[in-house]
């Protein structure tokens, strides 16, 4: 397990590093004072975000769970009732209380409406069609867990589409990009072409509100950007 | 000169394919049924960001030309002076009235004050001090030139940044992301952590607001996602 520079660990109820004999290793990092970080996700973008904050180094599990819902609910309930079953079933299969387990859901609404993944170039042409001319929402649940400590929280993000033709909504299915994408989108490909404005957190748009996370993760001890011994 | 297959270049007055016999060749490009796509601009962002819309062989032009403005303009004005003599710069320099020719100009503006590349870590210090807890601006301009045709926008997105410790400042003036970045920050980078909410154009943050570029370049008759060829 190896940490960049960026990324130091220690129990979340530390005051000190020297009452925890915690304090950061100068060299490559010992796994013994390190709790391990399980990404329960296949997404490769999540992946990708997660590296970018600092974290290199992770494992992934990928948790079953059905993604049945209660459709009164709202969407940041929705994302967060499935996410917080992910995390659940993830805790139980990584069967490790110390290691710290990232979990996520993503999910689209347009006017209320939930748009997941197209499973056929008809349905992703609908699903541009309805987002063409109009502003959606992205919600994402993002559960941390240790143990028996479990928290979760919802991040939304407004993203507006400009008007498209049928040529470029058959150009984009075309490239292939829309089949694993809730929404029939990836902002971080070409499709940002079509999307002049998002309000909110952009990497929630991308599957995970990296702000958010990195909140939450201090909580757990995991200091992002905490380097105290390499300042000056 | 190579086009990705979401790339189709015609003269913006074509009126059919045919009329002007500039056919989509269906293997390997013709360099003469092609415009030059000209970048001027050094920034490796900037080059990735053309690459995410389709662009993927363009040759890379520097304009010199000083950066002076006058300082009572408002932001948009300012980059858009700049940019448009960049572009003046990078169109003598090509030597090409085929060429389609595209530079850019991103600055910060936070109260009104403009925050350029930090010369030192203090100075980073101060401008990640300045933007800690706030919102700001990021302005581009885009100036895209064809022959003696040059057309010139300017997109304006906000970027808040969560409130943010000293330790994370130096530990994030550590990495070595600010020093080539306006504002003393990279949003595409760990940076993100910081910055829970942005207003406006993603790309534009990174340096090249793709929406209105897509636009600008569909009116010099470079058309992304218009490969009807491949339809269904």
């Amino acid at each position: 397990m190896f940490f960049s520079p960026l990324c130091a660990v220690v129990p979340a109820n530390a005051k000190t590093a020297s009452e925890n004999n915690l304090e950061r290793p100068k060299g490559p990092q010992k796994e013994e004072s390190m709790p391990r970080i399980i990404l329960a996700s296949q997404s490769p973008r999540r992946k990708q975000l997660l590296s970018q904050i600092g974290i290199k180094n992770f494992e992934i599990l990928v948790p079953g769970g059905e993604e049945s819902y209660d459709p009164s609910l709202s969407p940041e309930e929705i994302v967060s009732s499935i996410c917080r079953k992910k995390g659940e079933s993830a805790r139980t299969l990584a069967g490790d209380p110390s290691a710290i387990i990232i979990t996520a859901d993503t999910m689209v609404f347009l006017d209320g409406l939930r748009l997941g993944k197209p499973r056929s170039r008809e349905e992703a042409f609908s699903m541009l069609s309805a987002l063409s001319g109009k502003t959606h929402h992205v919600c994402t649940g993002v559960t941390v867990s240790q143990g028996s400590r479990m928290e979760t929280r919802a991040e939304t993000t407004a993203v507006t589409f400009r008007p498209l033709t049928d040529t470029e909504k058959w150009a984009y299915i075309h490239t292939g990009e829309p089949f694993d994408k809730a929404g029939a989108y990836g902002v971080q490909g070409p499709a940002a072409l079509f999307i002049p404005r998002v309000e909110g957190d952009y990497f929630n748009v991308m599957g995970l509100p990296l702000a958010l996370l990195g909140e939450m993760l201090a909580g757990f001890g995991v200091k992002l950007f905490s380097d105290e011994e390499e300042l000056h």
